[in-house]
């Protein structure tokens, strides 16, 4: 089908109770494209590579840059689709603001996280410890029941570190960047040592969540739902075991399946 | 309970079928953090205003800014919860490379969605047209139906332009707000007039997703899941139609309901 070139296949442990089965899983691919304007380049983002001109067209008129399609002379794709240059009349002011201040909004990483290119500088993690399964099979059932402000709205994310002598830290944010950095920062505030515990997140591991595992040394990274390719190619390099899907005695081990005790 | 400062109540409609009761709906602060390091403004982030310091801890270490608590001086939090202030000992090599590039990460926003301060300089949306709530409720079951992507790897978010003749312009990405840049250039490519229009997008209504609803002029936003209270303030303000967990029959009609024919 159309949509194959953007799916990746990666063999997985699949975990069902105390069972343990080799499987093809497939994740979605994540790649880096870089806007060009007027021969500048001037942006990047991180996305599927499908649809580049849709997208470069679209996000340049949602921030006024571009007021309309009369406003665009050229856009082309580079061959490997990572890069799209647009020559286009381009209104002065809105390109400023686009960088006039450097905002995260929720889900949105930036610095180190939104601008890795395979040179993130942390050793591999060789922390080596042994988690039994059911001991993530019941924190994820915990974690979930306990998100306060997600029950009353409906609109948060949350993350968790679990500390190996059963210690939980959590923070709720609306985005999942954010919800990740505070429940770091509370153990960095109480001077607790992660490098041997467990980071729990509710949402998607794209590449900056798991590049967050890498920085702060957390040697486990686990969801209820889907990695990226990027995601499990970075677990993979860098030695974080990476668990997705983790819901009821079920969970996919995508990476450094050594420190599960199943 | 300790929570309820970050709660907001708003008035909604609550749609059960063909029924509407006045209701009163729990929504999420969502504020701008302003981050200031060593009295420089640094960087900012939508979130939720609750436990700053260790929101700005996480983020530094994360980025590498700050390599351990004792290089942290001092921080301090204004009384309005909008500001942080952290004197550290810094890497300025980190801090370099937080500002070499901007890159937007899977559901970050950037520029002027990322960069509101009240002053959206597009005109209040008037465009007047009825929608039966029967159509939004049949869309919504077709758009999470027919997400191929999201199906085989449980990781994109989609979104989808419906025209009133009927005609839908949708698109997937791992980002919500590219998932909208793309439907939206597939639109103007196309040169499809999507002022009367409606945008469907899979995930939740946060400040910037509303706000690409107002510079393209679409005048109703709808999702199955929940909007922030910054989203939900941003439609209001703009003439915006906001729907909030559109689900099976069931809708919460959040702003301007006099577009939607019941």
């Amino acid at each position: 089908m159309e949509n194959d070139k953007y799916l990746k296949t990666v063999i997985i442990d699949k975990l069902i109770g105390n069972e343990v089965k080799e499987f093809e899983d497939v994740t979605i691919d994540e790649v880096r494209l870089n806007l060009y304007l007027n021969g500048q380049k001037t942006i990047s983002m991180m996305c599927i590579p499908k649809d580049q001109d849709a997208h470069a067209i679209g996000f340049l008129m949602s921030e006024n840059v571009i007021s309309s399609m009369k406003d665009i002379e050229k856009i082309h794709i580079s061959e490997d689709g990572l890069k799209v240059y647009v020559d286009a009349k381009i209104n002065k002011d809105s390109i400023a603001n686009l960088y006039k201040e450097k905002t995260l909004t929720s889900g949105c990483g930036g610095g180190i996280t939104g601008n890795i290119d395979g040179n993130i500088k942390v050793a591999f993690n060789q922390t080596s410890f042994l988690i039994k399964a059911n001991t993530i099979s019941s924190e994820i059932k915990i974690f979930y029941k306990e998100s306060e402000l997600y029950n009353l709205t409906g609109c948060v994310h949350k993350a968790m570190i679990y500390l190996l002598d059963g210690q939980t830290i959590t923070a709720e944010d609306i985005g999942r960047h954010n919800a990740i950095d505070k429940a770091i920062g509370k153990c960095k505030i109480q001077g607790l040592d992660t490098t041997k515990s467990l980071l729990f997140v509710s949402g998607r591991l794209s590449s900056e969540m798991v590049i967050k595992s890498v920085m702060h040394k957390i040697p486990i990274i686990i969801s209820r739902t889907a990695p990226t390719y990027l995601g499990v190619q970075i677990a993979h390099k860098h030695g974080i075991t990476l668990i997705g899907f983790a819901r009821g005695k079920r969970m996919n081990i995508y990476t450094h399946q050594g420190r599960i005790d199943v």
